[in-house]
């Protein structure tokens, strides 16, 4: 946060009042470019000649953005489920029907997806998380991305891939839109897990022709911050982007190790077993809303994730996140969250 | 601008991490509470019991989220014609049908805008910029506010006051939101004009039902950075905000003046009379389109204002703008536009 003051000021007395005017669309120059050279050389996230980048207001703005760009009345969306309930909001709120396909270890089930393409259902969108999924912490295993893939090549469908946890992820496997050869992946990044969420910015990769579109309908509320923009810029441009991302990557693997460990010790059998992000599942054998404010009153907060699900909506399923809590507090707060359930 | 790093000095050491979380949806609390007295005491709008203040990233924001939320396809927009273009951009995205009403020195032409209603058009929204219309300068006189309100009463009509001038505007007359007497009228505010417009802080007053929605549609986008919110709170309550009002006021007053004389003396009787804000619309007499590689060889730029128009577009309309430009620039800038069109 000292670096962050020490920016603005920066920023402040470089750019004076330029540094406050609006911001143009789809990014200031300086942010994409730092941005780019970001995207490929720390995060090996690959662009092609043919593609843009296009800053907003974070990955959620980004996927608001897209659902209103891609998206209509009784369009198909394919995801994983469960999977993230802000993001798929705004694509319901675009009128489209969600189908969920389940997820385990190694990330959604490709074949499922593949039985339901035979028969002939058509998807506007596939939206997965494939590394550090929220909620579940699971990481897609190399063949399934490259199975989704052939299926996308086969189907001809475009793939949404929001990675946020890529800088916070040890060895994270390539992103789709790396491995992916001929343009179907649609990238959305975000810097709120790398330096913070209040600063609302992020990133989303795609085809020029569309990034053009997107960068018009970014115009509808030109919300990004210009001075945030200029921070950011320089943040990356400073280096201390770079420099973050093995503590961090060494931090969060730390705590989602404890948390797996403290649930395997205190409610085994019943957790998505994470291998990074921020997040995991747990099914508490109790209905998850009503149970919410004994959990509170033990010193414990979840997120009941009904809404997470999209077919079958478990009423017991809570999403417990690590972003937060110390270490100690990982471990104590699974041990309090069972003993509550114990009763 | 260093008022800004000051606060945001004080914000890093005083919220810390906490300065740069999430923002929740609608707007900080404490902004929100800043806001609102500003709102009333400094501007004089009137916020009812019924209802709220939403935070949004800037106005324009404000404007794409009611688009969103209250306009499908084919329902009908009446605005002013000209407009603010970018401001129905998002409405016509959704699928809305404009209908445009001369404006004239005192604002929208109602007994034209009654004639429509008489005649069974139903709109689901009245667009209007009454103080310091933008692209023409106008404000509409009281009388048209006040039958503009009797209209929206006898017709049961929603009214979208977009008002982000008041701050900058000498004497601006009441707003409609102040003086309607049924809650008919959603009021959109701006913090660009009176602090930065790269802020990207706005604000929404509206029926505390509608707000409710409004804050849910927003948490699809969560686009309003947290330490820019956070510092636009303590410009408030530090009082900056209120001291720079009445020196904008006499600042803009001031350029608009000269803008209206300068008109006057070298492009008489092409151009509307502004009041206040930071446009006049000019009618060049020839392509205005055509005609800017020249305008801008001989040193002055302006916006070809042929999409300001909702009816008949007329190629040869320019709007210019006195936000950046000194009086003297002002002064040299109307007189070279005159003599590059006399060419």
């Amino acid at each position: 946060m000292r670096d962050f003051a020490e920016i603005f000021d920066e920023i402040v007395r470089e750019y004076g009042a330029r540094g406050f005017l609006y911001p143009g669309a789809g990014g200031l120059p300086v942010l994409v470019g730092e941005l780019r050279s970001y995207v490929s050389s720390d995060l090996g996230v690959s662009i092609r000649d043919h593609e843009d980048l296009v800053v907003v207001s974070g990955a959620q703005h980004g996927i608001k953005l897209l659902s209103q760009l891609l998206l209509g009345e009784r369009d198909i969306v394919i995801t994983e489920d469960p999977t993230f309930w802000e993001a798929i909001d705004p694509m319901r709120f675009q009128g489209a029907r969600l189908i969920g396909i389940p997820v385990d270890e190694e990330g959604m089930d490709t074949s499922r997806l593949e039985d339901l393409l035979r028969k002939g259902v058509k998807p506007r969108l596939i939206y997965v998380i494939p590394t550090c999924h929220n909620p579940c912490g699971y990481v897609m295993s190399i063949d399934r991305r490259r199975h989704l893939l052939e299926i996308a090549e086969k189907y001809d469908l475009t793939i949404l891939e929001d990675d946020p946890y890529r800088p916070i992820a040890q060895d994270p496997p390539p992103s789709l839109k790396s491995i992916d050869r001929d343009g179907r992946v649609i990238y959305v990044g975000s810097m709120s897990k790398v330096l913070a969420p209040g600063l609302r910015i992020g990133y989303v990769i795609l085809d020029r022709v569309l990034a053009i579109e997107l960068s018009k309908l970014e115009q509808h509320d030109f919300s990004t911050s210009t001075p945030m923009q200029l921070l950011v810029a320089r943040a990356l441009k400073k280096g201390l982007v770079r420099s973050l991302i093995p503590r961090l990557r060494r931090h969060y693997s730390e705590k989602i190790r404890i948390l797996v460990e403290s649930l395997e010790e205190h409610l085994p059998g019943s957790f998505t077993r994470a291998r990074c992000g921020f997040f995991t599942i747990v099914r508490l054998g109790v209905d998850a809303e009503k149970h919410l404010p004994r959990a509170i009153a033990s010193g414990v907060i979840y997120v009941p994730a009904k809404d997470f699900h999209i077919e079958k909506k478990p009423a017991d399923t809570a999403r417990i996140s690590i972003s937060m809590p110390s270490k100690e507090e990982i471990r104590e707060g699974v041990e309090r969250l069972a003993s509550s359930i114990r009763g």
